[in-house]
């Protein structure tokens, strides 16, 4: 995507408490500390990367309040109380560069039943089905395929990217961000075992999502058996992660990529879970518990627990025994060599 | 979902072998013991809830035959063989007024090829397409957004939800129903090395899944390399599960969420696979044996039995050993206090 | 998929390097050597079915150079050098049956913005949507409701498989593959924690794919923070892999299903990794560098080396750990011999 900005424009919007140096060149490019070259704008983001600074090339540097050193010539240094985040700023300009505001409308190739309620200031893409009884609030985006079944919800502000299923009857809350792909309110998976034979336990419940959630590509959630699978506010779930029926997630809570949680687990708010982690059904994990990637939790976590390992155990001592196990063959030795002593 | 039954239509739904008390309330929902309100129905599914009965709002609950309380006011006890069994009948009963059966017909927007075959009582929905030579059965539903490839088969009342992909040549039961986003026929994962280049192993066989299988959301099954990947009868998968090309699925097996199965493994009928549970290529999982989640398994697995962890092993001795695997820390301080002793 | 072929049009396709016997039979089909009936073609590929040779009743048999058995009657023998590799040629021509030569051309149902270049040679099938500034290159092939989002590229002769998402602005080589439901260009997972919520780091950068690439159903590869995510000439990915931002994955690696690699992670040339394996962010594995299944790994890998487990250790040392961990029980009788014996 093509960049440009004056360090003034960059100036404006990160607003730092204090500057060195000076730049004439505009900005045309974000990069790295050290494959950044003139014209890119870079920032000191991890402290490992600080011996970087004296040598980059950049024409502007994001670098935290208590960076010490000078810039170069030609070379502006922007101080500030955290650099990822001033970058984040202007990142969100360049997003809205990428992803320009769609034009409200609904396209004429979109296929929405006459029982659906539109709000005019949205935007039903190119191909997307919209079925009767759904509505789909103010300024919310369909991008392109999307598919929102009967009675289902969409809040104001949201934006559904191509190819996401929202089931009938469910509800996502306002500034709802889902990625390609995702799936919400496939069927549970709930079978009863009668004659030799998996009887479907119907699934007749909702998936209801709280405002600010993202959810990302080709994630599946499924709908409750008979009441709510639900989301909490503020809640980030990456890609490709499994939400299995009646699961409650708190607020503000982090799900790897790949993570799996089965039926009815609750997560309370401010739970991180690892990548490819899974977790049992009817289990809590309590308020800001963390999980480590491909931990295997079967039962309750503490609130503010760090857990990990397969059955997930307290970080520390997970770690300690994985030293303790990788030091059994000299073990298996010392016990054979007592053995050996004359008794 | 709004519901409505009256009492009477309940009791006529689950043919209860007994009923204590009597209620007036019309069922407006379902709901938990602990959760249910007046006007709501209610079931003991587990008998670790069993304190919860006394004190449930519910208007009607489903009970064992074996429970021995007798209701409050205004309440009505239901006493069956198996109460959630009976609950999902209830739930049969919401389902069909939450899924409406389909109008038959295909919509204008779908793009289904003059060649193709579609029976005059199945639903094809907006913006599905069918190609030349495929075949849709009676009262099959294509809801949405489905993709049917060349001279795939599509069997008598299957449900094939949005985003749906079915790829050529492949072939559906009876009954089966698809949820939102599944691949049926992607290339199995299959190369040669040559020349330093990995040169692709044409992927020419099909993907044929029995009657009344069911596929969660996102699962993807690769075809064959040159002869069939298989799901048998009333075979029930979860979402995001991976099923390797030549794999052989027996009858009314349970694959769990986020399971891979590596190519051409078989699994015989009445397997239990745990989530995110990983089997390797060319083993046999014998008839009835389960496997806990996150199991790796990598060799043949005797049927009946139930394995756990990575690399699987009798449940009974993979739990032992995490057991003294945790005791660790305890038994070096043992070897270095005998160590100590005087030889 | 109905196969019909002349003895001697596979003679043509495999150039063998001998033959020995002949066969009037056309064949028909492909099958393993016990499966086999005649008018089949089967091919010994794996030493370990050598027995099967002799009683097979498949008119035509590939078979290494060195084998040393004559064939029955009306049976014909071809010794070639890499038998899977001939059979890899046949299934070529068989593969260009399965899938007919597209015709070029926009389909009416497509909606492609009057922005965007699409070759003339290209076909862009039914439902599919391309947006303004996208560019659709020579004989590429966008098979049925794909998405291809504004200023992307699609190389000459790609396939895009039904539902295949490819974002802005990413970029795909010559001859890439991408199986049903891939999405190419989510946004990456990143957030700041600022005042007790997390504030979405935006995701500004591409996703560029090189020549060659093979992606797997529903995999997903997210676009980098503000530069690219990249996936080097001639990898292979299977189904259901996730990329995260900023990862770096080298030239003709394979990566099978499942894999999850977290942000910003160098995969150097020919890695291979295990189904269900996953990688930390921000580490590097080395040149040809091989992982086992569900391994776990959260630091470099050196070139050439073969690692398993969670946490991931040298193989061999792994092999031999997981031995001794099954004889712990063992070991805590022997300590407790030791600690009985008088001192």
């Amino acid at each position: 995507m093509q960049v440009s900005f004056t360090p003034a424009e960059i100036v404006s919007m990160v607003q730092p408490k204090s500057m060195r140096g000076a730049t004439s060149a505009p900005i045309r490019g974000l990069a790295s500390l050290s494959s950044a070259v003139r014209g890119d704008l870079s920032f000191l983001g991890n402290a490992r990367y600080k011996a970087d600074v004296a040598a980059t090339l950049a024409s502007v540097v994001l670098l935290p309040l208590d960076y010490p050193g000078e810039p170069g010539a030609d070379q502006l240094f922007l101080l500030v109380e955290q650099p990822s985040v001033a970058l984040a700023r202007i990142c969100a300009h360049l997003e809205q560069m990428l992803w320009p505001k769609p034009t409200p409308g609904v396209h004429p190739s979109a296929c929405v039943d006459p029982g659906a309620q539109v709000h005019p200031s949205a935007t039903v893409g190119p191909l997307c089905v919209v079925e009767a009884g759904a509505v789909v609030g103010e300024r919310a985006h369909l991008q392109a395929q999307v598919f929102v079944g009967r009675n289902a919800q969409v809040g104001a502000d949201n934006w559904l990217m191509p190819g996401v299923v929202v089931g009938a009857e469910c509800v996502l809350g306002k500034r709802v961000r889902l990625q390609p792909g995702v799936v919400i309110g496939s069927d549970g998976f709930g079978y009863e075992f009668v004659g030799g034979k998996h009887e479907k336990v119907p699934q007749v419940g909702q998936v209801v999502i709280g405002d600010d959630v993202e959810i990302g590509a080709n994630s599946t959630l499924d709908r409750a058996r008979f009441s709510r699978t639900e989301v909490g506010e503020g809640t980030k779930i990456d890609n490709l992660v499994q939400i299995a029926h009646n699961v409650v997630i708190g607020k503000h809570c982090l799900v790897c990529a790949q993570v799996g949680i089965s039926g009815s687990t609750v997560l309370e708010d401010y739970v991180v879970l690892g990548g490819q982690a899974g977790l049992g059904g009817h289990i809590r994990i309590g308020k800001g518990a963390k999980a480590g990637g491909q931990a295997g939790i079967t039962s309750d976590i503490a609130a503010g627990a760090f857990v990990n390992g397969t059955p997930a155990i307290p970080f520390q001592l997970e770690r300690r025994l994985a030293i303790l196990h990788q030091r059994l063959p000299d073990l298996f030795k010392r016990v054979d060599a007592l053995e050996a002593r004359k008794s």
